[in-house]
């Protein structure tokens, strides 16, 4: 056990910040503390929550963190924040949304700013919710910008998945396309006290109606691997996700909310939904930490004069990156 | 050359859309064809448009798919549609808003539904360019639902970026936040003549002026890999990206706009960021095939009860990912 580990295991949060920077600068140290860690993760109910731009997903996440401590539950918050992919500056931002909660030693929030590859914010995010999961924090909170493929693969890290309308959101039938209602376990209509709310909450309760009773944890974003091994559900737990509605700003809703997302908790565990979520998530860390090892490897071995006359020959047309890689691992394989 | 590459090369439609499904399934087929095509591409202008839900991307890129075929130019459409990660559903919609450019052998539409994970997404609308590129397209425009990672990366790929807002997305500071606009190489209101268009435009125009003058290509999404390469271009060289406005249904602004990107790529071209483009192009290419051809073969010598019990040990906690990843690492080198 590392000492870094350690001293998040101890409760230490100036410790865990220093971690998690770690983790997002990929430094080595991180891989370590986090392997430490690992074993005493699978405590929190992981959260998921997305939405579009406007729908006030920020505003609801600090009134629900505020909610949650009120019944004595610790949160983390991870912001992912994919419309600022190249500067940090989300930080900030999150500090002053969080403010009411700033001093609360049982909340911490922490921005992921989406610089760098999409496989590496994915992998990343993996982790930063392992190690918020082993500090001890009962929820993990991840909040993304909605409706990309990034905020699914985030999403499906999350037992429990929230998404967020809100009305008037220019083109709603755009806005709430079949997709992203598909991953929703709870929709929530925030800003509910703005005009067209009641036309919001009609179509999403069409939408609803038009996507059920087909609707369960396994019919679409869990990989084929696991739907062989765990049954599906039989029709009797269906899990039927609830329409709410919040005002953030006054908390309204909010402990309507909280009870919906502990009932879905309940219905993972009695399921034996939450179970089979929990083999998929070993699956997506092995493949993705196996993927980046191997490939860190055989670009360690690929000699850099190779490497560049590879990629200038690319360029040129002479030779296409299929043929490339068949080449290089052909060469790589010869020396063996 | 394989037929099928042959029947693109000569323009056979059926064959494309043939190709493209094959790229899409992932079928071995495809990748044959495509590294075939790959001396063929390179001369197509290939224009990424991106935006919310909700500010008319589709309906602008159709007007300026009409516009381009004014000019006597053919154009191919990748429609990413993220929204639908689960259902092919995309493509009738397409087929509907493309209507009056449906007989027109000079334009090719194509929905790509984003199914399965986001590696793959990023990787097979490579190809799919790739191979409208070597078609003959003169302009291969791909549009995406904005501002997720995964939208980025796909504008990566585009030499020129069009970055679409609309007056009243709710929240404006959250629809145009910085980090979607460091992208833009163009900027476009559109549905220009709706109320609050004014106030859209100057709180852009604020932006794109805090911004700059630091915006060049290689302020963001290039990799370190290519920022040694190639010089930086010097200060008479930058683009500032034109704020322009539209009303698609009426094709408004769509000859300023279609100005505006033949003066990009021109800049493009003189500045010599263009060449540099192509050497992140290639790379890239290269890295994402190599990563995928390295796990792919990996996972083709790993024992299928080896696998399962290590998915069965990360997920009792026994182990770590990255622990596990060591070990059949360690497993498969010793047999070696």
């Amino acid at each position: 056990m590392t000492a870094l580990a350690e001293a998040v295991l101890a409760g230490n949060r100036r410790a865990l910040s220093r971690l998690l920077t770690h983790i997002e600068n990929e430094n080595p140290i991180a891989a370590e503390a986090v392997a430490a860690l690992f074993p005493h993760t699978g405590q929190a109910h992981r959260i998921g929550i997305t939405g579009a731009p406007g729908t006030g997903k920020s505003t609801l996440v600090a009134a629900l963190a505020a909610g949650y401590r009120q019944r004595g539950q610790t949160v983390a918050v991870l912001a992912v924040d994919p419309t600022s992919p190249f500067t940090g500056g989300a930080v900030l931002g999150d500090r002053i949304r969080m403010g009411a909660l700033a001093g609360d030693k049982g909340v911490f929030v922490r921005s992921v700013a989406t610089r760098g590859n999409l496989g590496g914010i994915t992998r990343s995010t993996r982790q930063l919710m392992h190690v918020l999961d082993a500090a001890g924090y009962d929820r993990v909170i991840v909040e993304t910008v909605g409706a990309g493929q990034s905020e699914v693969e985030v999403v499906d890290m999350a037992h429990t998945t929230v998404v967020v309308e809100a009305p008037g959101l220019g083109d709603s039938v755009q806005a709430i396309k079949a997709g992203i209602l598909e991953i929703a376990d709870v929709l929530v209509i925030n800003k509910a006290d703005l005009p067209g709310a009641v036309q919001t909450r009609r179509a999403l309760q069409q939408m609803l109606e038009l996507g059920h009773p087909t609707k369960t944890m396994t019919s679409g974003h869990h990989g084929p691997l696991m739907q062989s091994q765990t049954p599906a559900p039989t029709d009797t737990e269906l899990w039927l996700p609830p329409l709410l509605e919040t005002v953030s700003p006054q908390s309204q809703g909010i402990d309507e909310l909280i009870d919906a997302l502990d009932r879905h908790r309940e219905y993972l565990q009695t399921s034996g939904l939450g179970q089979q979520h929990q083999q998929q998530v070993a699956a997506d860390d092995f493949f993705d930490v196996l993927k980046e090892t191997l490939f860190a490897e055989f670009l360690s071995h690929l000699p850099s004069d190779t490497l560049a006359q590879t990629l200038t020959d690319i360029q040129a047309r002479k030779i296409s990156p299929k043929e490339a890689v068949d080449h290089v691992l052909h060469e790589y394989q010869a020396q063996q």
